[in-house]
C-alpha cells in the first residue's frame, strides 16, 4: 500500500477540480449535477490491464490518453460534441500515488482537448488495473451506422493501423521514425477530433469509430445500412501514410493489409457520404458485405474473446 | 472460452432491447443518444469480484442486482431520478453465457424497479470479473451533503448494518431468518428507493447514501455542511429491526453497532430537515464532527485501501 483512499481522492480533487462551465456539483457529493442538452449521447468505454495496455510499456499518462481518446471518439462518431466524463478505475494497491496522479493527468489532458470535463469517478481494489470510462456529450443529429446510402462516398480520418503496427514492434528496439511513430500510437493514439466535426457539418450520412478493425466496422456499417462497401485497396495504397506504413510491416515481414484491415484501437473515423473532406476509400453500392477486399490470408481481427 | 462476443452481444440486446421511452438510439452503434432533461445528475460505481461480490456467494442475478442498486442509489441520493444505465463488464472468458444472461437479468431487474433504462455498455476480457457501471438521471433541485442546517433531524430511510451481517454470516451456514435475511442484503440489497423521493418531497436540507459506512457518510455531511451531526444510538435501538440485528449480532459474538455504524454497502439513504418521514435518529448541531458515538472499540470500518 502506497497510499490512502482520501489522498487519493483529495489528488483526483485537484488534477479535475475548479470551477467548469455546465457543472453544478463536481466531484465529492453521491454524483455530478451537470447541465445537459435536450439530446444526449452516452457511450461506455473500459481498458484492462495486460489486454489494452501494459505499465511496462506505456506510461500511465499515455493509459489515461488512451482510455479518454477511445470513449471521446464514440461520442464524436455519433456526431456528439463530448462534455462530461465519468471514471471508475480498479487498482491493485501497488501503484504509486505519483502513477495514479499521471493516470488523471493523462485523462484530464485529452478530455481538455475536447472541451470535456471530468465530474466524478470511483476507485476499487482488484487483482489488476483497469478503467472503465463513461463519455455524455450533447448531440442535435445524430450520425448512425444505418445510414450509408448507394451513392455515398467511403472515407477515413486517417491511415488505420499504426497501433498495430505500434503492438507488433514495441518490444522490439526499433528506433527508425516510422516504428516510433507505431508505438506512440499504440500507447495513446492521436485522434482526429475535427474530422469527426467535418463529416458531421458536412452531412456525412453514416459514421463510425474504427477501435475494433476497419473490415469489422466496414462490415457492421454495410449491414447495418442493408448496402455493400466496395472498398479499393488501391485507393488506400495511394493514402500520404502507406508507404511508411507498408515499410515497417515489410521490415516485420509482415502483410501490411493485416494492419491497415484487421489492427483495430485505431479511432480512425469510417464515414460516408458525398465529397465529404477526408481521404476517399471506397463507395457504397447495393448488395451486402464488404467487396474489393483482397488479402494474402485470412485477416486476424482481433477480438478480446478469442 | 464458452460463448463469443457476437453471441454475448446478441443476448444482451435482448435482456435490454425493445422500444423504450426517451431512446432514440440504444444499443448497438457507437453510442447511445437518448433524451435528457436540463439538468442531469451522473454517477458511476465499480465492483469487482472478490472484494464487492463473490460469485460462489452470489448468483449472478443477485450481483447485477446489486451493482446497479448502488448506482441508482447515488441518483436518488442527489435528488435526482435515474433514467439511463451504461454497463462496462470485465470477464474472465470462464463464465458461461447463462451466468451471464443472468448477470443482465439482474441488472435489468434492478433498473425496471427504477424505470431506468439500460442503452449500452462495453464487454472486455481480464484476469478477474468487474462490472462498472454510469448512471445518468433527471434532477430538478439537487440535495446535497452540504444542506445540512443547525436544528435540523437526522433521518435513516432503513437500518443500516444487515448487509456487514451477510458478510459476517455468509460461510457459517446459518438458517434462522434474521441470518437469511442478512445474507440476502448482502448479496443483493433492497433499496428503499421511495424514501429518497420522500426526502426529495419534503425539502430534505441534505442526503447522502449510506454505501461506505454510517459514520463515515454522517461526517463527511457534517464536514460537508460545517455542522455537527448528533446521533442518538438510544433513538437507533428503538429501529423496529434493531433487535433482530442484535440478536443476530450477539449469536456472533460481534458489537452490533460495528455493522450499524461501520458496516456499508447498505445503500440506506441519510438525511436532513424538518419533520421528515423516515425514522429519526439524531440531530444537527453546531459544532464539528460527529457527537454521541461510542463503541466499545474503534468502528472497523471498511475501505477498499486497507
Amino acid at each position: 500500500m502506497n497510499f490512502d483512499e482520501a489522498q487519493v481522492i483529495a489528488m483526483l480533487a485537484r488534477v479535475f477540480g475548479g470551477n467548469k462551465r455546465g457543472v453544478e456539483i463536481g466531484i465529492g457529493d453521491d454524483g455530478a449535477v451537470v447541465k445537459t442538452s435536450e439530446k444526449s449521447v452516452i457511450s461506455t468505454d473500459v481498458a484492462v490491464e495486460g489486454v489494452h495496455f501494459k505499465t511496462t510499456w506505456s506510461s500511465a499518462f499515455e493509459i489515461g490518453r488512451k482510455i479518454t481518446a477511445a470513449n471521446l471518439a464514440d461520442i464524436y462518431a455519433m456526431g456528439g460534441s463530448p462534455t462530461y466524463l465519468v471514471v471508475a478505475v480498479s487498482l491493485t494497491g501497488d501503484e504509486t500515488l505519483e502513477w495514479i496522479e499521471e493516470l488523471a493527468e493523462g485523462i484530464a489532458h485529452e478530455a481538455n482537448s475536447c472541451g470535456a470535463i471530468v465530474v466524478g469517478g470511483d476507485l476499487a481494489k482488484a487483482n489488476c488495473i483497469s478503467i472503465a470510462m463513461t463519455a455524455v456529450g450533447k448531440v442535435e443529429q445524430a450520425i448512425l451506422r444505418s445510414g450509408a446510402q448507394v451513392g455515398d462516398g467511403i472515407y477515413i480520418s486517417s491511415l488505420p493501423g499504426w497501433s498495430a503496427a505500434g503492438l507488433a514492434v514495441i518490444e522490439k528496439d526499433e528506433t527508425s521514425d516510422f516504428a516510433l511513430h507505431a508505438v506512440s500510437e499504440f500507447c495513446a493514439p492521436t485522434v482526429d477530433y475535427s474530422s469527426a466535426i467535418q463529416f458531421l457539418k458536412a452531412n456525412a450520412h453514416s459514421m463510425c469509430d474504427i477501435s475494433d478493425a476497419l473490415l469489422i466496422q466496414a462490415e457492421q456499417m454495410a449491414k447495418a445500412s442493408g448496402v455493400a462497401f466496395k472498398i479499393g485497396q488501391d485507393l488506400i495504397a495511394g493514402h500520404p501514410e502507406f508507404n511508411a506504413l507498408n515499410e515497417l510491416a515489410i521490415s516485420q515481414g509482415i502483410d501490411v493489409w493485416q494492419w491497415i484491415f484487421a489492427g483495430g484501437e485505431d479511432h480512425v473515423f469510417l464515414a460516408t457520404g458525398q465529397n465529404l473532406d477526408a481521404f476517399r476509400v471506397g463507395e457504397v453500392v447495393a448488395g451486402a458485405g464488404l467487396i474489393g477486399v483482397e488479402m494474402k490470408k485470412a485477416p486476424d481481427t482481433w477480438r478480446h474473446f478469442q
